[in-house]
């Protein structure tokens, strides 16, 4: 019950992205039943991974709903044993990778690739925890930098670094051979971030099927750091008056001097230079199957509505 | 500072356990600086995921204190952060190893023993939460068999067998070669666990540092399941009625009852048995230093007053 409510109900993109980038670096020749297998294991694993997080960040937020449902920890037979189903999420995972690929000449890299993303996406919260807290008795604390390091280590290392490299590893690549490769990914993490952010604003609710709450939730956004380099001493006041307050009209007013700013045509410059940066380093990797993977990935998330 | 705050305090006997069964493994021979500096960082690993467990538990159980400071989430400065500064603990071990262990043969044997353990420890608090929730309800739910189940779990696994795993992996041992040593620290484990619910009724306060509330808190005691398995209709009446209750006069109903049962002389002589026990258990092991080792474990706690 607790497996199938929070790992289920997803888009369950980053665990289908290892499948598929798995069979791009095979180039052509078709992986065999068992190792398309493993590559399914190794999403799930990511999936489960990220279900993990979910369930205690939901916690720590104090959220009320995820995908749809109410939170995991806010049913009634739950409670905060939800932070153990957390724990055993994750210690489950060890689990099934000891299963399916002790004795793997990769094992052990998986387990550190694990590790090292667990520590990373731990830290991103903590610096999202730290920020937010902070942020909440002066917003001036909502940097364009800091937001850089909490997206990254949040969001950009189990969301598109996390997937190639367990694809990279089962093709039988060394991830020490990869570190440009890292690099774009990460880079690419923190380009969907910042969508998610403009999206939650200026997105179509209805094609999203949701409707964001960043700005009376006191988030770190994009939009909010950006705003607040461009910002007059005037429209800063009416920023910081009007920022993290459920109020309609305050929402309304945040909203319009990000427009007033500008911010739309900021996102879309913003969009128009990342893509042919991430282009162009792509395009320098010597390995073609690597760059059909990273190219799959950038297509997947440019001019996204949702 | 969440750091000192969390992993130090206790008695650190768990991690001291990994130096001195080490040493005792290397039987006469002194053990270079270096090997003692490894020996030191797994006992430490040992201490931090003893931490992140107690981080977690404090909040899930609603405790108050521990070792004598409030529990880290009850600081203001802290709450449900804590949260994750339980899986920044968790995340720091396998970084630490990373660094200290990569590329020892016995590498990716500690990783699967941490798992292991972290796993088992885990599981053991889920069996806790659910009995503990179903016994609230209907104290029937507390057996014998169930008590022996959470504390081989939750304490026996990652108290006694990993500190000696761990020792065992440094000196270059296959931890599958010793699988009834794994068996006699597990029954070591849960002798210890209890020798701790005893005490918590009948030890000296004084001499424990701190008074017992296992009655008042509901407990999945070894007292309790012993005196379910002793009591007549009119006991087991009194027993349900006055457990898990604050008022002292009903935790002292509930002692009356436990001393009308003799369940002092049920411990005493079941800590006859399991010592003789384990004592021809251990003389049937067939490396005379891995003997010593659980010897020394034996002896530490046998007949402990505190």
């Amino acid at each position: 019950s607790m497996l199938d409510y929070n790992v289920l109900g997803g888009k369950l993109n980053r665990g289908l992205a290892v499948v598929e980038s798995y069979k791009l670096l095979k180039a052509g020749s078709e992986p065999s039943e068992e190792e398309e297998f493993l590559a399914c294991i190794l999403g799930w694993g990511i999936e489960w991974l990220q279900a993990y997080f979910l369930i205690l960040d939901d916690i720590m937020d104090n959220s009320q709903t995820r995908r749809g449902k109410p939170c995991w920890y806010r049913l009634p037979k739950v409670g905060l044993i939800a932070i153990n189903d957390g724990l055993v999420l994750r210690s489950q995972i060890s689990r099934i990778f000891k299963r399916y690929f002790h004795g793997k000449p990769y094992y052990v890299d998986l387990l550190d690739l694990f590790n090292e993303v667990d520590f990373k996406t731990t830290s991103g919260e903590l610096l999202d925890q730290i920020t937010t807290s902070e942020g909440q008795k002066d917003l001036s604390k909502y940097t364009v930098d800091v937001y850089r390091r909490i997206v990254e280590y949040k969001t950009a290392y189990y969301s598109f670094y996390l997937p190639v490299g367990c694809a990279l590893l089962l093709s039988g690549g060394s991830l020490d051979d990869y570190v440009q490769v890292k690099h774009i990914l990460v880079e690419m993490g923190i380009y969907f971030q910042i969508q998610d952010d403009y999206l939650d604003c200026f997105g179509d609710p209805e094609v999203m099927g949701k409707i964001g709450t960043d700005i009376e939730d006191f988030k770190c956004s994009w939009l909010f750091v950006q705003a607040l380099v461009r910002v007059d001493e005037r429209q800063k006041d009416i920023l910081f008056e009007n920022y993290g307050k459920s109020d309609p009209a305050c929402v309304a007013k945040v909203k319009a001097l990000y427009k007033e700013l500008n911010l739309e045509a900021v996102f879309s410059e913003y969009e128009r230079e990342i893509y042919e940066k991430l282009i162009s380093d792509i395009e320098a990797q010597p390995n073609e199957a690597v760059q059909a993977v990273l190219k799959s990935f950038l297509h997947k998330i440019y001019r996204r509505m949702k």
